[in-house]
């Protein structure tokens, strides 16, 4: 039997969710093209993004080049750290990982060198999977997509392969714009690029994917969250270090997490909350989701925390979603050293500092007749110096390549009371970074049902049904003259019209019996089928058909925008949608 | 004094509209970032587009990469013909277009080939404009990005050029997804590059760009269009080829331009009335827009009609933006060859066709006897000839390469009728192709004004307002408490969450007088200011500002969220929103 994710990727291509990508040429692994419903479950799972992060937390959005210049790659380790290990057959050429060669021989491939890697292959006599040839040896292939910017190919360019460090090179920007006040986060949804080497996962591993990225800028001081109390309760289902260790998952409230040290702390913690919101809300099942702390041994060295939502799938297991991080101060400080610029941010105090501080008072009574000519510079340089460099008997210049020993009894010591204002911080990042294209095959998954149900009007027995929020469905409402007759057309073509005026996505369809045509519109996810009959000629009310229930109301046809609207986006029940048929 | 492209520049440079991309590293000509508020000014924009081409028209939106493979552009004209001319200083080596170079010296410097811009340059002794250096052979540079596929550089890629062949490509899913009616359309709104030699016009050309394209397929035998007569009416300002050599535009309504021949047929027409449509609704002055058609020696060969929509910016003058073509069977013809697939629609006729012909009935009864084993091979070969081989006195054949003489009474002819039921055809290409960043651009500039005003706690009396029309303001209600105390403070930050839950993006500010922070959110285009002072305690009610008339009326707080809503899409006017102050 065909297992969920040909079930569903049959569905998908079939009524245009997701298509293969340059099919007409005999396609490419690792792209897949949204066909029509495909694209408007995408926008509107972005859409749901935006409304949480941009909408609500105030993190603009921003949108950089997918193009990016060689420095702000090396900056980020791209240039020099973003690559797999590559093995190529040596009889029929196909490339392979290397480290997917030998996952059965050990048991961290990815830890080892492209040496170490060809040493086990050569050793353990590992062949070539297609032919049976010998692997050659095995070295690093960067995967970043290269071009080069304007001609003679004298400049490199890259296609990112992450939305984030957009928004790390406009950091200054940005920190204009947001009036220098911390906390402040920016966003992106955008294309982002990774050259696999041999991708064999279908959507699940792309060369082309679209990231929605936020980068939080937070006061390092200060971790908490000033909307925190709103999620604390919030329960997770979190597969901690100490859970992995273990091989348990722990449903635990966020709050409680954070008190027993699991979660490093609260603006982590509230990330991890919209995330679960977030997917819930496009249709994930919760209860086929988990948040995965990284093991300290897979953590980057610079993160403070760094937990993965992950979602199970049928075919793949436990499959990575989203990456919630404390990368700490590491991004802005690797740009500001490529860069030579300072990024940072002054941060002044509620009530200013005061501090008391030694300074080095030169006696010219004494300098300027010992000294004459060089008096002053020696001034200077004594004033520059640090307290511990005075704790000696004697004090050691070198002036113009001259050493010069100078006596205490020349210098006197003040000790000054200063006022401090504020002080220059770096700050550190939190970045949530979701992989839309996996969130979208998941939840098609997680609303993709097959089950018996006996309709009016139609014949086959078994419905597939994608159970869609109403508010990510790509069609949002069917409108279905019961006849194809001009006095049903007619309104039912009204209905359109007026649906449309709303910015409903509406599918009018007259082509078969009404049987048939709700259970083309079960298989997308259209959440409501409004059937216009005889009765409507009568009263002007029309029939509205719930895709989950398949109960039906009827309803007046004059509000019926409006009715359509608090359904989908009002939270109104279908019950109070009209009345009982 | 600056001119108003430097002005817009700089308001968006300030504001965080548009950034110069990679500033921290020095920036890179041809590209630049959308910031905070420019970013969220561009989504509404392509949603507004969205409104119209795929809610309201039903064209629906599809994803395909931004990376493509060689067959696409081979099949394109791409790789083959997607070039300008080039020259390299032979001295600094600066990149030049050869035909910028001689634009003062020929008339139509674009129709030359680079042999002869050489020659020009040579003739004419011109010097590389930075260095006076002697400029190289002119040749062509291909304006793809490319890259490749996978490791080993075996399998080249480009960055797509336009979004346009992501819909070609499709063709066959596309037309099985509507089921095979003509007409249908696809739409794509996303990343187009061209590696453009050394781009001089700031955001007007860029290298990294978004286009919104539809791919509308026709019936080439019936261009009409279904709703036509809700649009017939509209007039344009047309400069159409007959007005450009009398150098003048005429104002027109479509069905004139279309009944005198000066718009090619009803569809384009209406594709016409939408472009303009739009571009009105997201804030283009309709006085600054023309529809330009392509002269004939201008027009690719395979176009019936093609029109460019022009925007007048001050300093570049009449700017395309908008490119609308009837491309005619041109696309499907060069992929369908270059993929070896037929790319077509059968169209059933309405009524079944009776067609009369003729068919070859060979005698056996003579060509058995006459030629024994071979009969039966001429006999097939007879079958197949058509009536005009037939005429002679007698029939030629060759058969395995032996000529065979036929005596005409060893053939008779048959009448047959024969029922035809639709016949196979390939439809036309309707292509509206929007400029989206030129068009930013444009609303940016059309928007922008500087005026006198007065305002109470506003010392500076010329105000900068963008004046966008409150569907594309990217901020689109600004939250303002008189004065920063908790019982002011309070109910702000209330109508801020009220706002947010309605999907509204809101501004809460709180710093500087009254009057400094009207004026901030004018010059970011934010249509409506709502501030809560001391009568809010008393009565409930907040003062709404109209950023455009700067008046102000006083409205309930509880419906607050409905009341603006009602403001920016519901098309109420704002004396309505409240009493006058």
């Amino acid at each position: 039997m065909a297992d969920k994710y040909e079930q569903v990727i049959e569905l998908a291509k079939r009524r245009g969710f997701l298509w293969s990508s340059f099919e007409l040429y005999g396609g490419t692994a690792g792209f897949y093209d949204y066909g029509p419903l495909g694209a408007m479950l995408k926008r509107r799972v972005e859409n749901t993004w935006r409304d949480i992060f941009v909408i609500n937390e105030g993190y603009y959005e921003i949108e950089a080049p997918t193009i990016g210049i060689e420095d702000i790659f090396i900056a980020s380790g791209h240039v020099g750290g973003f690559s797999d290990p590559l093995t190529e057959c040596q009889k029929c050429h196909e490339a392979f990982r290397a480290d997917h060669l030998v996952k059965d021989i050990v048991d961290n491939p990815d830890t080892l060198s492209a040496d170490e890697l060809t040493e086990i292959i050569n050793k353990n006599n590992i062949k070539c999977p297609e032919c049976g040839g010998k692997p050659g040896a095995v070295y690093e292939f960067n995967l970043m997509f290269k071009t080069s910017i304007g001609p003679g190919g004298k400049r490199a360019g890259y296609l990112r392969p992450e939305t984030a460090q957009g928004m790390f090179v406009d950091f200054p920007r940005l920190l204009k714009f947001y009036r220098d006040h911390l906390p402040f986060g920016a966003t992106q949804i955008g294309k982002a690029y990774r050259n696999e080497i041999s991708p064999r996962q279908g959507v699940i591993r792309l060369r082309e994917f679209t990231q929605a990225e936020a980068e939080i800028f937070i006061d390092p001081r200060d971790k908490t969250h000033p909307k925190f109390n709103e999620i604390s309760d919030v329960v997770l289902n979190l597969y901690s270090q100490a859970g992995q260790a273990a091989g348990e998952s722990q449903k635990m409230s966020i709050k409680e997490a954070i008190e027993n040290g699991i979660i490093a702390h609260e603006f982590l913690g509230y990330c991890l909350a919209m995330t679960y919101q977030f997917l819930a809300r496009v249709g994930v099942s919760p209860e086929k989701l988990r948040f995965r702390q990284h093991m300290k041994d897979e953590m980057a060295h610079y993160a403070a925390d760094c937990w993965d939502a992950e979602i199970l799938s049928d075919r793949f297991g436990w499959v990575e979603v989203v990456g919630i991080a404390d990368r700490t101060d590491y991004d802005l400080k690797a740009h500001a050293k490529q860069s030579e610029t300072e990024l940072a941010v002054y941060v002044p105090y509620d009530n200013p500092k005061k501090i008391e501080r030694f300074t080095v008072k030169p006696n010219m009574g004494i300098l300027g007749p010992r000294f004459k000519g060089k008096a002053a510079k020696i001034a200077n340089a004594l004033k520059a110096l640090k307290p511990e460099e005075l704790s000696g008997d004697v004090i050691e210049l070198t002036i113009d390549g001259e050493k010069i020993t100078i006596e205490k009894d020349a210098v006197a010591f003040e000790k000054v009371t200063e006022e401090v204002h504020g002080e220059t911080i770096i700050p550190h990042v939190i970045e949530p970074s979701f992989g839309i294209d996996r969130i979208i095959y998941s939840l098609l998954e997680h609303s993709y049902f097959e089950e018996e149900a006996v309709e009016e009007g139609e014949e086959d027995k078994t419905r597939i049904v994608l159970r869609l929020p109403p508010e990510v469905a790509p069609v949002q409402a069917a409108v279905l003259p019961l006849l194809t007759r001009d006095e049903l057309v007619k309104p039912a073509n009204e209905i359109v019209k007026m649906l449309r005026k709303a910015g409903i996505l509406v599918a009018y369809d007259d082509s078969g019996t009404i049987g048939r045509r709700y259970r083309r519109n079960d298989e997308i996810g259209t959440p409501y089928s409004i059937t216009v009959d005889y009765q409507t000629l009568e009263d002007g009310t029309v029939t509205i058909r719930d895709r989950d229930t398949m109960k039906q109301v009827r309803a007046g046809m004059s509000d019926i925008a409006d009715n359509v609207c608090d359904l989908i986006y009002g939270g109104k029940s279908f019950e109070d949608s009209g009345r009982r048929v």
